[in-house]
Formats: structure tokens, C-alpha cells, sequence
């Protein structure tokens, strides 16, 4: 008996194009996902029979697609809510009006698979509201939609559903220190290495990034170190603190502060050499005492550290696995109760289309054998 | 609703006490779970109306109850059949014959949570037959039992999930390479260091690893290798090779030729230090390299290596992350066609009875969720 589940993919850029090609090549499997919804800001494919979409030629079919002018998330939620088949959405979008919805579409009973951080990382509020809505949450799982994002930390890492089974087994998460953006584990392994070579300026590391395409179209939006601050709010949140957002502890941003008020992107790195004084002395500093620099989060529930969450620049000897990372991986450790002096450590790419889109792919495999009719 | 779930417990050793107490601890959950069985070789708890077990001196209780001469497989079988909830066999032994006996439990619908490595690495029939009867693999799952048996590798490291999720997601596995013994990690982190300090004798390090309680009670148990051997096998399998057994690929012994045919441990010890020059040579020329030793697993599918699955001693440079390895720590690293030239690492302790058995929890946890009623 072969079952079924209808698969709904909001968002067709890179993660969702790898998500939808993944999709369509899973080999043999006891569970059949019939695609019945693409959509991206403009256009939309939808299946109004909630019979399969044709997906062989999927994204000329999108870019054909008439406007999707009438696909606000409440008419998504009203399409969803009747499909005969139990729905996963896939929301492949960073976008925050979809994820200010997902309460409503898990108490539809409509599952969510997704690597968008802002649900999770947004205000206590609602994280507290997403995990009283979703069945593998909630006391009254009853007719409840299942949400996993194992991608919204680490991408295809293990990361979300190790922690969430150490919390669940009772082991107690005493500190978790990470690298979790490929994007500046990348620039700090260029910039602070253990070879300790002949320096580089640190703009010069940004500007390569940037041409390499491992930074966002504005490097800004790596430098300022929210992307770490959301991931960390989310495993804090896992652990058990009550983080009440992203921006609600310390966070070291690597845009200089004269440099805030500039709008164009251009005049950002044109102007970022003037500050590379300022960081080859901390790395010079570093370099002194046999270390390294690395951009980390951590977080601290053991009581020796007066902040409980921050993000910022650290320095690692050069025998400590965070010294030796190399280009855009992304490492995470767990010190717990049980794991005692050495970590549980999880290391590897940590951003990509394809590690992200496998480990949404991995959330529905897990959500559909759960629901799948 | 809180749903409920029956658990039926065999083994109750260190891994078994550990997991007990660890489901005692669980926290407030949505899930119910009634212990109606604690056994072990010649003692058994049996809840005749399937009511829950007192569990508050299980100890104690277990040890004044009556010889189970009665509890054979198929009692086992018997009992749990007419569990009025849906039940899940936690095995937390080491023995044969139960596992050979687990595709009985899944076709009657018992779910099963296991760290015995028995079922998994045996004769290759055993496997095939293990996979059409559990409801998470048969392509027919109704009516089946879940089989989940994380713990079988690197105790509660996410080992298997890991790989089964990359599989199943559609990666392709191109090489395993793993130090998944906490013994034999301990045995080469002490006898080849980085430090290179003075040398120590290869059968010191033995007899402080005994000491220490890290080995079996008879240490050749670990030196054999076959541990090891039981653990590629399995990864192997879930990378998609039919590998017959575990002694079915090149498996290296560190006990010496001549001394395999000794009977007692107390004979065998007092005669491995005339066998320390053999090793010392080996770890020299490493050293020389700028190497150090280590008892490593690879599976390897790239078509490089004539030899798919062997185990043994590996050397590895200085920067290596399996050179700078601490403690007992298992490490395993996934070279797969997604995550390219960098591989996906696990890391921590993979031995020890409060991490295996949270691997088992964790495992008894994720089929509750799917079967508790």
C-alpha cells in the first residue's frame, strides 16, 4: 500500500529549485509526493483539483504563470485547508508575513517543513504561539499540523533535531558554542590563519567573498551578525531560555560604526579599507598568543558567564577544532550533562542550495511518514 | 489527550539501569510510557494485566523475583502480542538470539529500540529480512513494528540517523572514515600522540585502558577489531552495500599472531608487553611522517580502493581532525557528492552507558510519537 501526501512549495529561488530537483529524484519510497502548488512572489502554479502538478518542466511553467496576485498566506491557508490528502507547506522563503501565519496553517492541521529562520527567531511571542499550534509540540496534538526546520541552523547539519534530543532525553545543555554562518566562517578562516602567512586586509577577504557569491548580494547583512543572532535565539530558544528576540543580547557587528549610515552598497566597501587597521590588530594581538579569530555564538547556561547569549569575535588556540575549520563550514558544539568535558560536535557545510534543500527534504521525509494517508 | 505507549525492557545492565532511570526522568510529556516488562538472563518483572510496572525500586524488585525460565523469544512474542497498547521491545543486550528473533516482533506489530549491533551486523539474510518486517522500511508497513537502533554506532552521537537522512534525501555516500571504538580511540590517543612526547608501551596503555574500566572485562574482545568490523558493517549496509558480515572485509587484529590461541586474559596480558616493539616501530615511523596512529573503519565507494569496507591502522598528519581526538571521543566523517571536499563530522563520546542509553531513548521516543495510542 502505497501512501500519499500533498506537497505545497512556497518559494522557487536557489533552495527551492534544489528542494523541488531533490524532490522529484527521490528513488523508490513507500510514500508518494505529489507536488500540488509552486509559488514565488509573482507567480504561482496551482492545482485547483489538488491532482499532481507535471513537474518536468516545472520552472518555465512558473515563469509562465499568471500573476499570483490573489496568493496572500490567507488565501494559501483557504486553498491548503482543503486538499483531501494531508499537506506539507514548504516555505523556502526568508519571508516574515508567511511566517507570522504558521500557527494558523498547523492548527488547519496543514505541516510545515522550512529553513526561514524568522518564525523561530522573531519575538517569544511567537515561538510560544508556533509550538502550542504544532502537534510535535503541543499538549493536544490532536488534528495539529507537525513543524520541523531542522535548516534553519547549520542547513543539512544534524543540528536542530540533536539538540531538541538531548533536551527531550533529559541530558541538560550546559553551552553551545558555534560557527554558524558559512559566510563568516569563511572570511575569519581567510583572514586569521593558522599558517600565520602573510597578513590580508580584511576588506580584501569581504570583497572576495562577495565576488565568490558566499556573501548576500549586500555584504552588510553578513557583517552585522544577525544572521548568527537569529540562528543562536533559536537553538538558545531549544535549550531552554526564554530569548525574548534576536536582538535582545549582545551582538558584535563587524560594520564599522561610521560606516552605519551609508546607503549604497558600493560606497560600503569602498570605504570598509579605512577600518582594516582596527581588525589586523586584533588579529595581530591574536596571532601573538598562538590564536586565532573566529566569528562564534555562544550560549552559557552554566552560570559562569554573566551573559547567557552572545555573538561576536573570539579567539581559539590553535589546537581547538574551531582553529582548524576550513572555507565555508560551519561547527557546533554541545557541552552537556551527559557529553561532560568533550562536546558533541557537528561540523561541515553549513550553507548551499543543496545541503539546505536536503535537509528541508529530510523534515518532509520525517513529517510525510508521520501524516502521509 | 496524553497518548500511551507500553515498554517491554530486556537487559538491565548498565546500559538498561541508565535507560530506566532516564525514562523515570522524562519531563512533562504528551506521551504516557507504561514499563510492563524488566528482564534480564535469569530474572523478570512481568505485569501479567499489562498494567504498568511500580518502577520506583525496579531494582530491588527485579532481583527478588523468580527465575524467568519462561522467558524464551517466543514468550516474549507471546506476551507482547496481546499488549491491549501498541508496544516498544527495548533490547539493551548483547545477545544473538534475540536479535535473530526481531523480524517475529515487527510482522506482529512490536516496534523495537535497540543498541545491539547483533541484528544489524550478523549474516546479511538477517538484515534483508529485518527490513522487510519493519514498518519504516517494508514498501507494505501496516500492521508493522518500528525499528530504530541509533545507539548501534556511537552510542548517542546521531550516527545513523545521519546517514540514513542523507540517503534517503537522495546524497550519494562517497566515503566513510571513522574512529568508532571509545576503547581503541583511547588505546591510540594515548600510545600516538601529537606531543610526541616519551614514548609509552603499547601494552601499558592496555592495562591502563582495563584499569580504567574502558576495555571489556577481556580486553582482546576490543583488540580483535571486530567491534569495529560490526560497526562498518552496519554503515555500510545503510551506504548501500550488501556486505555479507562483518568478517567478510579485511579487518586488522592487535593481538599478536602468537598469542591468539591463550585462553586466559590474565596469560594473555603478561605476555602483550613482548609485543611492544612491533608496535613502537610502527608509531616511530609515523612520527617521523609527522603522523600519529589511529584504529580507524572506511568504507570507501568512490571506486578508488579495490577494498570497499576494511578496518585497521591508519596514520594521520597533524592538522587531521582524527590526530587531535581526546579521551575515549568516537569521530565520524561522511564524504558525500552534496557535501563535496569537506566532510559532514560527528564527534563526542560513543561509548558509556548514559550516552547509549540516551540514544536509545531518543530512538523510543521518535516511535512513540508514531505508534502511541
Amino acid at each position: 500500500m502505497v501512501r500519499s501526501v500533498n506537497v505545497a512549495i512556497v518559494g522557487a529561488g536557489l533552495v527551492g529549485s534544489a528542494f523541488i530537483n531533490q524532490l522529484q529524484s527521490l528513488r523508490s519510497h513507500a510514500i508518494t509526493y505529489n507536488v500540488i502548488l509552486i509559488a514565488r512572489s509573482t507567480k504561482a502554479l496551482v492545482s485547483k483539483s489538488y491532482a499532481p502538478l507535471p513537474l518536468a518542466n516545472w520552472s518555465q511553467d512558473l515563469a509562465a504563470s499568471s500573476p499570483a496576485s490573489g496568493l496572500s498566506p490567507g488565501d494559501l491557508a483557504a486553498y491548503l485547508e482543503k486538499s483531501p490528502l494531508p499537506v506539507i507547506l514548504v516555505d523556502n522563503t526568508s519571508s516574515d508575513a508567511l511566517a507570522k501565519v504558521y500557527p494558523v496553517f498547523l492548527s488547519q492541521g496543514v505541516s510545515i517543513a522550512t529553513p526561514n529562520k524568522k518564525a523561530f527567531s522573531s519575538e517569544l511571542g511567537l515561538w510560544n504561539s508556533l509550538f502550542s499550534s504544532a502537534a510535535n509540540f503541543a499538549a493536544e496534538p490532536k488534528g495539529k499540523g507537525f513543524l520541523y526546520h531542522e535548516a534553519t541552523v547549520g542547513a543539512g547539519l544534524p543540528v536542530i533535531s540533536t539538540i531538541k534530543d538531548l533536551v527531550a532525553t533529559g541530558d541538560e545543555v550546559v553551552k553551545v558554542e558555534g560557527i554558524v554562518s558559512g559566510t563568516l566562517s569563511y572570511i575569519f578562516n581567510e583572514f586569521s590563519t593558522l599558517s600565520g602567512g602573510a597578513p590580508v586586509n580584511f576588506s580584501d577577504v569581504v570583497n572576495k567573498a562577495k565576488e565568490l557569491g558566499y556573501t548576500e548580494p549586500d555584504p552588510r547583512e553578513d557583517l552585522n551578525g544577525l544572521d548568527v543572532a537569529r540562528k543562536l535565539t533559536i537553538l538558545a530558544r531549544l535549550a531552554g531560555l526564554d530569548v525574548q528576540s534576536a536582538t535582545s543580547f549582545p551582538v558584535q557587528s563587524l560594520i564599522p560604526r561610521p560606516l552605519e549610515e551609508i546607503e549604497a552598497v558600493s560606497e560600503f566597501m569602498a570605504k570598509l579599507p579605512e577600518y582594516d587597521g582596527k581588525m589586523e590588530e586584533t588579529r595581530a594581538k591574536a596571532a601573538e598568543e598562538g590564536k586565532v579569530l573566529r566569528f562564534v555564538g555562544k550560549i552559557d547556561l552554566s552560570g559562569e558567564s554573566a551573559q547567557k547569549v552572545k555573538v561576536g569575535i573570539e579567539k581559539y588556540d590553535a589546537a581547538h577544532p574551531f582553529a582548524s575549520l576550513k572555507g565555508s563550514d560551519n561547527v557546533i558544539a554541545f557541552y552537556t550533562k551527559r557529553y561532560g568535558k568533550n562536546p558533541l560536535i557537528i561540523q561541515g557545510a553549513g550553507a548551499g542550495s543543496e545541503v539546505t534543500a536536503m535537509g528541508v527534504l529530510g523534515d518532509v521525509l520525517k513529517i510525510a511518514e508521520r501524516v502521509a494517508k
